[in-house]
């Protein structure tokens, strides 16, 4: 028995199948073999739960799907600020080996456009691309090999991306000698993973750095934030704005066929079709998930509908006002909350208020810091507020915290 | 007594009032007079509740915040398809007043640059002005006036606009005669609004354009959807992927010193404050916006801890499984509903299961087709599912229906 | 009888009059209407004789050509320092309606691209088509008339130039109202002339500014080089370069399918045909102006063959040296007569030179002041030189006058 | 006694020596240590005489000066056609570090730009630095040699040339390994010669490939045109429009702080000063070069003044015509003969034409032809033309000739 998303994607599949577009990458005899018939996708959930259909165990090469992941752990080896010295967060509006490095600085403008994603590269501490292999096989849940023959041909024709390399030297935002960064950046590229792989690596982004399957972290929440915050507006090139018009998905794709795609706090996608468009990204993998976001609503800012009232129940017994909470406590949820608080406070004589915190799926910091303000306030005229909060979900944050480190 | 919010904004304010930076737009004489002390700002909830501090009722002209509404209401005119042949979707990694014309089509980059904005309020159908005016205070929920004297200083000012109509004109993408357009786009950007208009009208958009404080629809979702991600990509001109890396919510400012910014499904942000950087962004209102946008988590891509389980409750009686469930059902949610649905069908002889939406806050289109397809594969095994759905918040969409219209 | 160089250009045409290639510009009726298989060619030389062949006496308008000749007279009017505040020199890299602004300034790169050539028209004094008319009339030697049809569909169609000309408004650069400039600009391009106008107007530069034919000076002898300069490197657009390589003429040219070109000291150059290739240049009359410069060595570079010594006779008689000089005496020159004189003063007890200059036909500044010094060095010695000069040609600048006026 | 063009010379130094403004190179300490106070200058004429003032024997590395003479090697090994594969001719309105490649063929846009001159480079047949080395050694008329100790520092730093090589091999212009053609090209611009070096260079262009000062011929004439034409348009970078109308001489400097200039058919300029301007010309050597220019009229397109006739004598004697010519016969001349002929043709029964070329300088070959043309329709008259040419003066190229083949 197939479970009904298995058969979403199947379907999905299927409706996309016989589009015949677009040309296998070319320019190195290895990925001009790949077999254009081929299609996989894979779905996982920020609770790792793993749906795929299709050629989804198929191995390729990542290609350019690995530089957001590379920038990771960048940002993990050195945070943003060192980062952003060498290289920025601006769509450039140009290809991806465009040559668009900021005047001044000399920083390219993204870490996803080749230049970028060298100099991206030459910022990994010690010994470099273990660390990169061992990150991105942190993110995909197993150990990722390198396809040898790849390497070999991409740094033989590999003269645009040396250009590039030696450009952000002459800059001084390269960390290392333009031909060890170059190498290391051909291996990187050559990694060999599956529809499935790009899946987890997405969903471990999706859930705020921690593999959802391994249930290992890989990198910290700010990380994967800033990460998803790149991938939202540089990544697909010169067509970023229009990707986030049309599909809302922060993604990336690969001239190996390869597209990861992922929804902040709920899945990752990975899809793989080997034929390219004329911007070097997968034609079915783009119509696949154009397709599902169109159908299922998984734009980042697709409405959700009228949310319902977060306050399930709320009894007054003499001094006590009992509220039960319900469902997610975001900002309106918060708001809610205090402002009917405040009602009960002015309408009846009360002293205790009991916060039933039981049926709440999550509380957001900004909703938190407004509950606090409100118990505070209230403590100071002789109100109580007691939560009844078995899994301690509410959070303690206030205005008077220091705030977080500015990334 | 002062609410929490109202207090946190306050305290907000307080924290930058004393930023020096900046100089207040003086290219017009009308602008070149705003107090640059006054600062205020306005925070509204999608169920409509206004939260204020500072000088958050004082009149100032609008500028180029007026720009994603105008876009708004030409894709409630036209269809996105249409607008789309006259403005791209491309952050151009250019200033506000680039010429940034798609080579082959001729369309500016995006509708948040000049050259974009004067296109977009070429295309406004019939009398273009009462009907932007009309539009505009709509979203703010009350009528806009038009300031004369800055109106009648950018029109005598204005060459380079005037520039960029006759260009995209040639270009065959203006939709009106050049000085037609410009005049429109003139007064356009000299509405008077306030700090609390901005947050209405940013609400509208974070309500999936319902008005929250009038209840009016002013748009339709998939407008406020597209005129979203627009901000999200091209909001902030040559700083937007930055903005989305530090800040993280969709915005839009002005020369006039108003910036409204959107965390869609839950509240709008209007900021006041006149002195200028560089760019031309209100220096305040960009450093109070960061500083919410950090100490309160109110990044798109925030992640909001680990999300607790959308089951509350689950029991098997007989043939019967009950179960309790809770909060906003979304993808994860539903998959895990699925899981656990099958799971138990694989172990207990189940032919009923009942489902209570009583808790339930929001399911999303992705979590309703997932349930339905659920339900149909059971159903042809022999079990049948009873929601318990009182307010009807569980939707009937599956994959065999037509999909909802391609942008 | 036809002349041999009448009957030159005749076979010049005769070659490439079956070239088929190219379009009539067509983006107004009253050009599309030319017929595509008139071909004129005329040369004019600075003694003001009037070579032609084919239709050289067909009326088109001049549009483009027009450019070099009303910066000629922006320099008379203004001088170069004022007119370089407006508009620079520099070859743009660009095609002809380009939008190339110098940073900082807002300066168009040259005044032979549209945006340069309005603000160039800005900037003419008092009644500004009427001098301009007036000063193409006095270039070409006769009234020039306006084809009206043609101003008035310019004048409809030209909102690309309407926006160069807002654009350089609000760069500050342009002199006059963007809808003045450009009305007058529409004009000036819709002038009629001939291919023997143009030939006339060319060969008033090659006469350094006076017209060969009427005798009268247009422009000075500065202004003329100036002129000449601009169009050797921005003449042709972006293929200025290549022209310059493969032609070698100080050319312009226009979408009514004129070209002038110009043969600095000897002749000016005019041809016409209709049919235009993608960069908007009259086919066969680049073809034409090619071959002629290949075939008679016509290149502004183009070697001489190895020049005769300029010193025809020389006899010392006594204490007399008498020296005959023929040609154009130039550095080379009179860097000979110079070393000869001294050789012939250690050798012989001269105490007078006889410099007989009636067959001489030109003298180069430089080489009047390298005499001119060689003749105080001798007086200091006690030589003294007498010229025979029948139609005063030696001049008498020297190292110790204050230097021309620095353009 | 000092000759009076070495006392201009001495007096133009003098004029420049207290500019102070400028920096010397510092990007390698090679460079930094050049002593700011030198100045030198000389000045070859095509008979081979040399003039030179101040520091004009000291050595320096020739850097970009190199340029156009490997592009002229490179010519004279392939022809213009096969180099204009590779590189092109266009003014790029950039820097000399330009990334300028043009669309399409992605050739750089001209020989003298850093990414044009390594393409350059890798065009030399065989072993390329000695033939480079034995070239440049024949341009300048002595063997020059390599600093090592430049060479070696600007093979460290040149990561940028290093990069262009890259980028023109990934675009398949570059004919050799990227690492290959660098080092030659570090090495060419480690090359030390002396500001008479450079002159004797641009000398041998001036005239049209012969070494005035040795009499061998290195390039042929039209290799010297093209470079000319080349350096005309391109040889000051983003500043060759302005170089052609303030100074008029084809030129190109090097950071090592010399300078050639050349006015063709006369003579070639070498000057040296290190401190250099931001655009990293030598300041004191352009502002000689200035004032030489405009203080001499050595602009190429300078007015000769009015030219007088080129028919000293005309006498009809019976049915003989003698006519005595002068001067340099160029196009203006030959058609004033003709034109002359003519008339007396139709006035007198002539039947012999005697032309004197005794004081005749030089014939253009447009003026040969004339000539030629004109004999030809008085033979079918029955009048024949007799040249008294005791130098072999006349050429016999005539309009039925094979052309010469088109460059």
């Amino acid at each position: 028995v197939t479970d009904p998303l298995s058969a979403a994607l199947a379907a999905l599949l299927s409706r996309h199948v016989d589009l015949e577009e677009g040309q296998v990458a070319d320019y190195i005899p290895e990925l001009a073999g790949a077999d254009p018939s081929c299609f996989g996708i894979s779905m996982v959930s920020v609770h790792g739960q793993i749906y795929s259909a299709g050629d989804a165990e198929l191995p390729f090469t990542i290609q350019s799907v690995s530089k957001p992941f590379v920038y990771a752990l960048a940002l993990s080896d050195l945070g943003l600020p060192r980062v952003a010295r060498h290289v920025g967060f601006e769509p450039s509006g140009e290809p991806f080996n465009a040559i668009s490095l900021e005047p001044g600085t000399g920083r390219p403008a993204n870490p996803l456009i080749n230049a970028g994603a060298i100099v991206t590269t030459s910022l990994i501490a010690g010994d470099a691309f273990p660390r990169i292999r061992d990150t991105m096989s942190a993110f995909a849940g197993r150990a990722l090999s390198l396809d040898e023959d790849v390497y070999r041909s991409e740094a033989l024709t590999g003269d645009r991306n040396r250009a590039l390399a030696y450009l952000t030297s002459s800059q001084g935002v390269l960390a290392r000698p333009a031909n060890e960064a170059t190498d290391t950046y051909f291996r990187q590229c050559a990694l060999r993973v599956t529809a499935t792989d790009l899946a987890v690596m997405g969903a471990t982004l999706a859930n705020a750095g921690i593999n959802p399957v391994t249930g290992h972290r890989v990198v910290d929440e700010d990380v994967a934030r800033i990460t998803l915050s790149v991938m939202s507006t540089c990544g697909m090139y010169d067509h970023s704005g229009e990707w986030m018009v049309r599909v809302g998905l922060p993604a990336k794709s690969g001239v190996g066929g390869g597209i990861t795609a992922v929804l902040p706090g709920e899945f990752g996608i990975g899809v793989y079709s080997a034929p390219l468009d004329a911007q070097g990204n997968s034609v079915r993998g783009m119509a696949a998930l154009q397709d599902a976001s169109t159908r299922l609503g998984l734009h980042v800012f697709a409405p959700v509908g009228e949310a319902r009232t977060a306050i399930a129940e709320s009894t007054v017994t003499g001094s006590a006002l009992n509220l039960g909470l319900r469902g997610e406590i975001n900002f309106t949820a918060a708001e809610q909350i205090t402002r009917h608080i405040h009602e009960q406070v002015a309408t009846f004589p009360i002293s205790l208020i009991v916060l039933d915190l039981t049926d709440v799926t999550a509380v957001r910091p900004i909703a938190a810091e407004l509950l606090a303000a409100t118990g505070a306030g209230l403590t100071g005229r002789g109100v109580r507020i007691e939560p009844i909060d078995p899994s301690g979900i509410l959070g303690t944050r206030s205005d008077t915290d220091p705030p977080p480190p500015n990334p």
